[in-house]
């Protein structure tokens, strides 16, 4: 194989193929990051278009797609007929044109992936890899890129549906983050230690997995019934704690968004409603911040 | 004992002291909430002065501390030397206010509590119950107390510190369910249905605790090294998401505020920090958006 990007996860990327006895030309745009792989028998390459030359199967990973198309646009005659397989973060969007440059470019092949967890889990078991493409070229290449990592799941064939599910959870996480940080700085202003209040919120967690299922089952019903909670109880819960961080002078800014999103809903006349209903608040929004 | 306020949850704790043999009398604003309850031998006072007067453990929960006072401030002289165990939720502030009002009225003992779980738990081993207040106060009442659900936690004296927990441990669960529902919002978008998610959704649960720890040290230690992941990295995850979101035209607020948030520390110099260095940010925002 073929690996473009020396960062942190393609050097991780390299080393399991190596592990797993695969012979991996490699290439980074910047040298001096390719000595512990060379030594562990990686050929490296002069340039992006030997190293593309070298193998019939080239993965990439990158910082961005930016990052991807200038390193491959002045390379197009020489990827013809190779399967690429990207492996760097990026939206839907991105995925979707990329196919669209291969196509044109008339590479063998084209799987877009997303990596979802750390690169000290890559040639593990613990590592998630989501690939999205033609069936034909994932099931060709299944058993090399198993050996990248432990799960690797094949999401469909279009060809945005990795990164579709990588930004979608992402988006889970970092909400989930900025959250948990908000609740921090709230704890320490009353005198709550991290570590104290670690343990308690690691024990709401486990109240979420159920909520989270209730809630898909409204939103593929489309039918919110607010029985035992409502957003109208949702939006004054909110406005506790925006009081609460207000009184010590902390930024609310975001939980005062989550706030407007669920008034917006109250104001047109769904306060009796479940929380579910502001899917569709946030899909038909009139603003669009930026 | 005296219940102050029959909204569904005054009622599961109703029932639950009737369950578990004490006498109980009970009041609300308005009428006609009481019928299951003196079916089961609750006592109905016709106001809330011969209430008050019934028992020396009086609890309220009611819709919010404004409530809790219309109620409480034209019967100053009927709690003399009574305990008021306050199950209303509410900011920590007014916990501490609250106390305030009892040290006036010669209050025999106020407890402030916060009720984390359902009224379907109330009664039950699932409930969770936090206490603050004098430990005097407490211990005297703790099996009586013990009464109305599985765990009750006395979190220590200072009066705001059910209600701080209370806020703090909803400001995760608000925030993440914001964020959550954006993901539906975006998953629909992309045609992935929302039990498709969910399922890869709980998955992600699992990693946050380990995480959650982490993060409570570095902040504890108020040292964040981003070795692993820094805040540039995090702030170029949100926008990937925020473009992602964007180009389906669904409302971005929430997720642009808390890459606001990293943009602004960034900015003050301490991109190579961990995230967890949002906590200062956080705490010392020169912006208080209301």
């Amino acid at each position: 194989m073929t690996v473009l990007g020396l960062g942190p996860m393609g050097r991780a990327l390299t080393h399991a193929l190596l592990r797993a006895g695969h012979p991996t030309t490699v290439w980074n745009r910047t040298a001096g990051k390719a000595d512990t792989l060379t030594a562990q028998g990686a050929v490296l390459a002069k340039t992006a278009a030997e190293a593309v030359a070298a193998s019939p199967l080239i993965i990439i990973c990158v910082l961005d797609y930016d990052a991807v198309r200038a390193i491959l646009d002045p390379l197009g005659g020489h990827m013809k007929g190779r399967i690429l397989v990207n492996l760097t973060t990026g939206t839907p969007e991105r995925a979707r044109q990329m196919a669209e440059w291969a196509a044109e470019n008339n590479i063998g092949g084209y799987l877009d992936g997303a990596i979802m967890t750390p690169t000290t889990t890559i040639g593990h078991n613990s590592a998630i890899i989501h690939y999205s493409g033609p069936e034909d070229i994932y099931m060709a290449h299944k058993d090399t890129l198993s050996s990248l990592g432990g799960t690797a799941v094949h999401l469909g064939t279009d060809i945005g549906r990795a990164a579709a599910y990588d930004v979608v959870l992402l988006d889970i996480f970092w909400t989930f983050m900025s959250g948990y940080i908000h609740a921090l700085a709230l704890a320490k202003a009353e005198n709550i230690d991290a570590r104290e209040l670690a343990s308690h919120a690691q024990g709401i967690i486990g109240i979420l997995p159920d909520i989270m299922s209730a809630i898909a089952d409204q939103v593929d019903e489309e039918c919110y019934p607010g029985d035992e909670s409502n957003l109208v109880s949702a939006a004054a819960g909110m406005e506790h704690i925006i009081q609460a961080a207000l009184a010590h002078g902390l930024d609310t800014s975001v939980l005062a968004s989550a706030n407007a999103i669920a008034r917006r809903a109250i104001n047109a006349g769904y306060g009796t409603d479940s929380y579910a209903r502001l899917v569709e608040t946030t899909r038909h929004s009139a603003v669009r911040p930026g």
